[in-house]
């Protein structure tokens, strides 16, 4: 077959290893182009100076840009017929990449689950970002529900791969090359923030920008990223959908959503890892998002006083304003309420202040 | 006349040679906001090492960028006054094009031909895309037509150029450098394709996948190609014309039909050339696109092992489903069925199978 | 407060120096965005080898594309929650920008002006834009009227700062390295335009394009400035303004305006300096935007030869076709025509002609 229409649930079997085309050679231009796409202000992605005061080489591609590239890469492998993207675990940025560094995407399927309907079922892949030397820079598990191409026909397999529901701290990738000894003297460069000494426990940051989502935006991003799932490009098959248009991916609301929360997070410098994500309901074209985040839980790493990583938990809602936020939060985790659009369970790094002498 | 509104009929004459503003430094980032733009996976643009490994000294422009950019600057100078862009023959891709290269875009008069009205006239142009190094990297011969200023004043001129209907095997372009005796080890890397041997004369492509395109989508890629046609940009003129909005360039229609054909011909690593091209019916905002492709003639090279021609009809239609296919096929060729927006008649370079011993 | 909503008149102090996040490195993809979201064709911008033919190291950034950068940052800590961009003034466009530049924005609150009605003032800040050698690339004044947050807080401030009306000869930035001598030999290169000696005072050019601009187009410019003003981005809160709707950012206004003027005005080289600008009524997605320029004065630079400043005033207006141009020129300067959006009254350099022996 020249053609390729997408896996269904038989064609996936345990052990299977995917390697997905086409390898991509990210440029100073892609940070261009997701800046205006998402209006993210990342500080080591902004500014060659910047990075290299913290030890990296250069700029580095933001953190999101190297996740939807390695994702997208593998929708068609994947997810081409996914009804569902059902969740991620595990997912750990293992190492900066630089504009001219080519990343290249394979998959490993690491679980299958037949659903009770036996029309469908649930594939859970180890996706692996590599660059041009072979390093491993991200790596992730997701599962998907595919439906099967012979809804008849009954697999009975039912291997459920074990996932950390937390990615402990003896896991989370600190970046050798990172250094932010020098923080201080450039935390007037950062976007609005503070050290990772002053957020509690508990506290909830209500990010004050909202951004509206042109139908041209989530398209241009998505198709940058390779990713050819056709419920974000064909407008005439999605008519006819039970959502009458195109979804948005589920990848842009999480670079909308940690864009808007750079105003109170804006010095978590690095994403070090995902504990999890749902995309609760469903995002379209011309949705206004808004985002609030909740501090969960801090760590320190041994031997590094310079940088500690918060876990946080972002969540999106669209169209609601300011003033209605407090009648949604009650509603949140668990809920389907159509307005809450992401939860996002993950691990920032950020700087610790210097002991006062 | 500081300001251009574009020639006349009556402004042309043979011989004439018409140097275009603006040459145009092409960037790593163009790459990128074409992906962005279009969806195009071409590998060997997508990655540095992929390209080198076949004899490039690094990734190359998208061929379809690299005929929007040449074509884009001859507008002003060539078409800003066109009512209809008649057709192409010898397109020829000369030479492979990297970032940091700038081209320029030149064109001569070759052909000039009053309508019988009287009122309007033919012009044949053979324009030529060169890099800094003076080399061309593209060439070809394009016809519109033009209306007179004085649509009184009868010229009588009646020249029109030879033109081949194909471009022959001993006239297509392949680059000396490109080498795919690798490619078996990198057929991983490739969109859905196969290899020149496995596509056979009469065979017919369904591109499963489908595209709906944005107004800012195509507005965007045509200012990136400094193409200033106001048929694509003036939304107050295009009210009053019996289309009622603005019209997609014919050449976004082409890069969105040859993305699609990816799915099925991702293996086609280079355009060698165009025979001919007819924009059947034109292409709105909101259109949905969908692309089939069929193999008409395959050719090979003598001294060449590693690669083959094959001579493709690449048809796109739209708002059409995949169901409703069989039903405008009869229609091809020839007719002014609405749906069908166009034809394209290509020679695509695909690696050949290595002889099994 | 980690999360910043923006000062207010009572958080402005006079001689308050801010150093604005983020830094932003330049990409020559950043010049191929620009040139999708605008249709500038800039000829030093463009191209590599034209920039270098005319002293510069290489292809320069658009001089709007730099002060929409400097601007951009300013926008968080200046007017995150001003009700009016009142004017500018002393913008001068100090020294040319590279691919691979890193620039800072920094400004002063040089005025302070409590309003009648007591609930706003007008603030004053010089913004500068600083290279990563720390030179001075861009320098300008600017006026935004912001609100009170105790509205009955009377501050008794009223300290307006001298500022020049126009930007004298003197000091009108010519680049050292820049050099025209070889103007001629590359004029074929230019969009349509002329020498400086063929532009007369009181002459009006009346750019024959016009450009409609999608929601998109905006947005996604705004958001590669790093620009967060919510009255672009949030069409939730802005339903509810008197607008109905988002407004387009100034600054992109100037950008398709000027991208306009380069018919009739393409070999205006560089931006020396702005005298001042007003936007006269907003601008929406949807509008279609046609400009005009009238040469307003003329001046040569002792010791320069190859070079002379027009000072021009650049003017666009909003649907409104050639034909009823002239019908809304007797409007112009000073009323509040909701068809006219901009008047920017600047200085432009162009090459002279070479004296004939």
């Amino acid at each position: 077959m020249k053609v390729s229409k997408g896996r269904y649930f038989e064609d996936f079997a345990i052990g299977q290893h995917l390697v997905h085309a086409v390898p991509r050679t990210l440029h100073g231009g892609d940070i261009s182009t997701y800046i205006s796409l998402t209006g993210d202000r990342h500080p080591l992605a902004a500014s060659t100076e910047l990075a290299r005061s913290f030890g990296f080489q250069r700029e580095v591609l933001p953190d999101l840009l190297v996740f939807h590239i390695v994702f997208g890469k593998s929708v068609p492998d994947i997810s081409h017929n996914a009804t569902a993207n059902l969740g991620y675990a595990d997912v750990r940025f293992l190492r900066p990449v630089y504009p001219g560094d080519t990343l290249l995407s394979e998959s490993e399927v690491i679980g299958l689950r037949e659903v009770s309907s036996g029309e469908a079922g649930v594939v859970y892949v180890r996706t692996r970002g590599v660059n041009q030397k072979g390093q491993e820079v991200l790596s992730f598990v997701r599962w998907v529900l595919i439906p099967k191409h012979d809804k008849t026909a009954a697999l009975g397999v039912n291997q459920v791969p074990a996932l950390p529901s937390v990615v402990t701290v003896d896991r989370l990738p600190v970046p050798d090359v990172m250094n932010l000894q020098r923080f201080a003297d450039l935390a007037w460069a950062m976007p609005p923030g503070d050290y990772w000494d002053a957020y509690a426990v508990g506290e909830r940051l209500d990010h004050p920008d909202a951004m509206t989502i042109e139908e041209a935006d989530h398209v241009q991003a998505t198709r940058l990223y390779h990713n050819t799932a056709q419920v974000h490009f064909d407008q005439l098959a999605m008519t006819g959908s039970r959502f009458g248009k195109r979804l948005v991916y589920g990848g842009h609301v999480i670079s909308i959503a940690m864009a808007l929360s750079q105003n109170g997070l804006g010095t978590a410098l690095r994403i070090a890892a995902w504990n999890g994500g749902v995309h609760v309901s469903p995002t379209f074209a011309g949705d206004t998002l808004r985002a609030f985040t909740e501090v969960v839980e801090k760590v320190e790493f041994p031997h590094r006083t310079d940088v500690g990583a918060l876990r946080l938990r972002l969540q999106a809602v669209k169209n609601t304003t300011a003033a209605e936020l407090p009648s949604i939060l009650p509603l949140l985790s668990g809920t389907k309420e159509p307005r809450i659009v992401l939860e996002l369970d993950f691990w920032a790094l950020l700087p610790r202040a210097a002991p006062t002498l």
